[in-house]
C-alpha cells in the first residue's frame, strides 16, 4: 500500500527520462533535433523547455546552489515542496545527480520516484511538487537554480519527515 | 582609436572575473561565502546573482544551446545583441568557454573585451549588450540559456559584422 505513512520503502532508482518525470516536471535537455538552428549554423537552440511559474508576487532568479555529494543506497529522510513556485535545476558539470519525486496524497508524499540523471540533464520541478533536496553523486555539486524570488517572509517551503526513511538505491537496484 | 571603425585588433582574453565584467552583467558562480545555508546544512545557496530581464510582454525561458566548440585564436566577425532582455548562459559542464561583450558606442560596438570562465562559472547579459554568441572552448558545448520568450515576430536581436574580423587570443596574449 502507498501513501504518506508508508516508510521505509526500498526504491530503486532508475535512469531519468522525461515521459516518467511529466507529472512532476521537465527535463531540460537536448533531446532529439534541435528546435532553432541559430548563430550561422553553429549553435542548435530547444526552445522554452520548462514550465517556469514564479507566482503571485515572485519574480525570477538565478542562484547557484553548492551541495554536498551523497552516495546511493540512500536513506532519504526529507522532501520538500515550494507552493509558490517551480524551481528548476541546472548542474554546472557533466556529472549525474539524484532526483526524486513524489505525488501528493492529501497533502504529504506519496510513494516516492528516484531518477539518477544522464550528464546534460537538468530538472524543472513543477509549482508544489515534493522533491528532495539538491543530490549531487560527485563533487562539487555545482547547479544553477532558477526559482522564485520574493520577500524575506517568503512562505514558499514546505517539508515533509518520514517517520521512516526511505532507501533510494542505484539504478538496477542493488544495494 | 577604438569605435566602431577599428577592426582586426588583437584582444587578449582574460580570466573572467566579476568586477571587470560589471559593466556588462554579472558572473553567475559560487564566490566567497554562500548568502544562505539551507538542507540541514548540506548546501550553500549563493542567491539570486543576475539582473535578470525580459522586457515588456517577454517571459523567463529556459532553452538548452549546443554550440560547437571554438579554438583560440579566434576570428571573430560577428558580435550581437538583445534589445529586449537580458540572457544568462549556465554552461553545463565544468569546461571553460569564452565571453566577449564590447561597450555600445553610438548604436555600434565599440573595443571588445574578451574573458575565458573558470570551471562554474555562468554570464548573464544586460539588456543590449553587444556580445559574441556562445562560443564553448570545448566539447559538448551544451549549455541553459536563460532568456527572454515572446512571439515569433520578437524583435530581440541585432547583430553587427565588423569590416575586419577581430582576433581574439588565448590568456597571455600570444598566438
Amino acid at each position: 500500500m502507498s501513501g504518506p505513512h508508508e516508510a521505509g520503502a526500498r526504491i530503486a532508482a532508475r535512469p531519468l527520462e522525461a515521459r516518467a518525470f511529466a507529472p512532476f516536471g521537465e527535463v531540460i535537455e537536448a533531446a532529439g533535433p534541435p528546435d532553432r538552428i541559430i548563430n550561422g549554423g553553429l549553435c542548435g537552440r530547444w526552445h522554452d523547455l520548462a514550465r517556469l511559474d514564479f507566482g503571485p508576487g515572485g519574480r525570477a532568479g538565478v542562484s547557484v546552489f553548492r551541495a554536498e555529494p551523497r552516495a546511493l543506497p540512500l536513506k532519504l529522510d526529507l522532501l520538500e515542496r515550494h507552493p509558490l513556485g517551480s524551481q528548476a535545476c541546472i548542474p554546472m558539470t557533466a556529472h549525474p545527480f539524484l532526483v526524486v519525486v513524489a505525488p501528493d496524497e492529501g497533502g504529504a508524499p506519496g510513494r516516492p520516484q528516484a531518477f539518477v540523471t544522464a550528464p546534460g540533464q537538468g530538472v524543472n520541478y513543477r509549482r508544489g511538487v515534493w522533491h528532495a533536496v539538491l543530490t549531487p553523486l560527485h563533487p562539487p555539486g555545482l547547479f544553477a537554480v532558477i526559482d522564485r524570488i520574493a520577500g524575506a517572509d517568503d512562505a514558499n517551503l514546505e517539508e515533509f519527515r518520514p517517520r521512516t526513511p526511505w532507501i533510494i538505491l542505484p539504478p538496477g537496484g542493488s544495494d
